[in-house]
């Protein structure tokens, strides 16, 4: 937790939906929120740090609820093929060959740097070898819930499937306590590589060590299809008849939801993540947001790995999730601005189980909060700041990010990590990936 | 025409296409490229200006075929409203009561603002009160082909429209030879709001004056619906029916194209200027632009105006047109990332008749020339540049920007308007739309 005093003012603050003062003020002591609204009304904080908004908006933090960080290696290594020749001819051996938990350390805390510059202040991270990630994350002061992945073949630092569930129980042991930043949990690849006695080991595991466990979740037509060739049911139906989707906590796709699957979702417990720049990109389809909150659910946003999107800018993602809803509707009032960017608020937090710490702006809230630098060109002028997070923006305007109540990023450079030592880094391992 | 000599080099070119060396150089002569590729193999060019990539990416400027670009006053103004609503309750009235050349001319000088920090060299806009934006790039010196617009309905700076097609005329003689920067045009407004009348003499007055003529075509399903009902044909079809097909350039929209009518299109040499962010955000659908590519249609692409988009960052477009394009296959493969960067150079160029001028750094072409900094962390690591420009990067990226041998944007600055001047003027503007 962080110590100490902290006050931002001097501009606008947007907190959450319906949240808005022309003139706000946010007040953290020791990492939490103690007060947000109206600067006039705010009371006095002694010894606080200033953090002077000059003008720019303040909001709660993105929270990016689904990624494989480590995964900028492969930005634009090989785009624009069909989904089996991208991941079999290319993305898994790569990973095979390349990834290593020194591997997973450099990357991802280059992806930390791209995240927290354009306003990402809690990343739900979903990698092998994640006890490198935790270092970066740990190195850095971005929040996470990093999950060790599972998998029934040899992966990158588990070269026998059957150490897997050790692996995740020695990842869960090892960075539990260590920061009140990191929250280790258990990521199950998918229920057509994984097999049931996979899925429900880690369900166990899950329940024994009370951590969140997610998985990939009809993300492709074809993935459904063979499920019903196989098990002669969709995949979220298999995973109820085996009792196991109550025991997921979130499922990231589900582009391909049967009807009422959306609701059995819901009734399960489950979140959906949706990455629609991932999911566009290569050609899987496009999750229902509109019917999957009609129906309950909790929806979260995420920009999936950078290898299948190709950046980690969430405002990406919160104006495609919106322009998608209203192509599949045929209707402009679906998915409006305020709930677009609250799906990575309050959605992407509880689909990470953070829904009582990041998201809003409000006592008791970590104070996770960024500026938005209001003077840009593309946000000028400004009637609705909703509108302009959503239709307008880029993670590029953001000025200031602040996690736990401490400034990562201020005036665009990243107090946190060296940025040019981290892109160095990466290139240095981009270089040999390339020479093949 | 610019004078003097103007040497870039020190980064990556890619000049379009095919056209890739790892170490460029651009040399201009008096606004004219002499010399683009291998920079060890560049001649000689005496008295230049130095231009330094500083290991960034240079590349043909941008070219938004459609935009509305006074319309940035209205950005965000009014969202997530059925068309009708947006259009009859919201922009209409704002225009009828806030449109003059004076409103024209400053709008438009923040619009130039944002697409030239964001990479765009050329425009095609398209509005009302056309004079008062022409003289905005004129003294900023971007590149233009300005339709004054056309329609049966009192229109700002044509409360007659029987006076519409003289107002046209007057524009076009007025800017006619003006600056080699400005290429004046007609804009008729649509098939269902113009007469066929008023579009056959728009189309007389088009070939009388060698200017280009635009309209917008197909953008919704209602107003196919409604164009077979009228006129028992298709919008395309009607509109050919007349004869008036052929006597266009380029048709804005085509969302909502029968079979054959992207072949149609082709045969009568109209090219298509699809607007992925605006179809998408007022719901209205989206253009198969796969399908027109394959038919031989001329495609372009542009951001419509900021009202309905909402910004002008041309990135995003290319990165939206080609991920539409694969969910609406279902293939990764369509419109792969050269492709898409090239519909907003060689396929915007034609549809603007510009397709021997820009869209292209070849000898013989205009300095028309971007550099994109690749040391952003969004396009770390770099392994192939059509795809950084289609998957990660935005205009934030944007570094230089050159028009015509000028550098109106240096280090991410405006050398050719005061910026903050161009932006305050707005905000008096809108603060007068937000009072009412």
């Amino acid at each position: 937790m962080s110590s100490g005093n902290l006050r931002v003012t001097g501009g606008p603050l947007w907190a959450g939906p319906g949240m808005f003062w022309p003139s706000g003020a946010v007040l953290a002591s020791d990492g939490v929120v103690v007060y947000a609204g109206d600067a006039a009304l705010a009371p006095p904080l002694p010894e606080a740090s200033e953090l002077d908004a000059d003008g720019g908006l303040i909001m709660p933090g993105l929270i990016n609820a689904h990624c494989h960080a480590a995964m900028v290696l492969f930005r634009g290594l090989a785009d624009d093929l069909p989904l089996d020749a991208w991941l079999n001819q290319h993305i898994f051996p790569a990973e095979a060959r390349w990834v290593d938990e020194r591997m997973t350390e450099v990357c991802t805390r280059l992806a930390v740097a791209e995240m927290l510059l354009s306003g990402t202040t809690t990343v739900g991270d979903s990698y092998f070898c994640a006890s490198g990630a935790a270092r970066a994350y740990e190195q850095t002061g971005m929040r996470a819930v990093l999950a060790q992945g599972l998998i029934d073949f040899p992966a990158p630092g588990v070269p026998d499937p059957a150490q897997g569930l050790a692996v995740c129980r020695e990842f869960v042991e090892r960075w539990s306590g260590v920061s009140p930043l990191i929250t280790p949990a258990i990521f199950a690849h998918s229920p057509y590589t994984c097999s049931p006695r996979t899925l429900g080991e880690a369900a166990a595991l899950r329940e024994d060590l009370g951590v969140r466990l997610y998985t990939h979740l009809a993300e492709t037509a074809s993935e459904v299809a063979q499920s019903a060739e196989t098990h002669g049911a969709s995949p979220v139906a298999w995973l109820d008849e085996l009792g196991l989707l109550q025991r997921l906590d979130a499922a990231v796709h589900c582009v391909w939801l049967a009807e009422g699957e959306a609701e059995l979702l819901a009734q399960r417990g489950v979140a959906v993540i949706a990455c629609p720049g991932s999911n566009s990109k290569l050609g899987s389809g496009w999750a229902d947001i509109p019917t999957m909150l009609a129906d309950g659910c909790v929806v979260g946003l995420g920009t999936d790995g950078a290898a299948s999107n190709n950046n980690l800018d969430l405002f990406g993602e919160i104006g495609l999730a919106a322009r998608l809803a209203k192509l599949r509707t045929g209707d402009p009032a679906s998915l409006p601005a305020e709930q677009a960017v609250d799906l990575a608020l309050a959605g992407s937090a509880a689909a990470l189980g953070l829904e009582e710490k990041v998201g809003r702006l409000e006592p008791g809230f970590a104070c996770d909060l960024i500026v938005m630098d209001l003077s840009a060109p593309r946000l000028t002028p400004l009637y609705d700041a909703p509108s302009h997070l959503t239709y307008a923006a880029s993670g590029n305007e953001v000025r200031h990010t602040v996690v736990d109540g401490q400034v990562l990023v201020k005036d665009r450079q990243l107090t946190c990590l060296d940025l040019d030592q981290a892109m160095a880094s990466v290139r240095e391992l981009a270089a040999r990936v390339a020479g093949g």
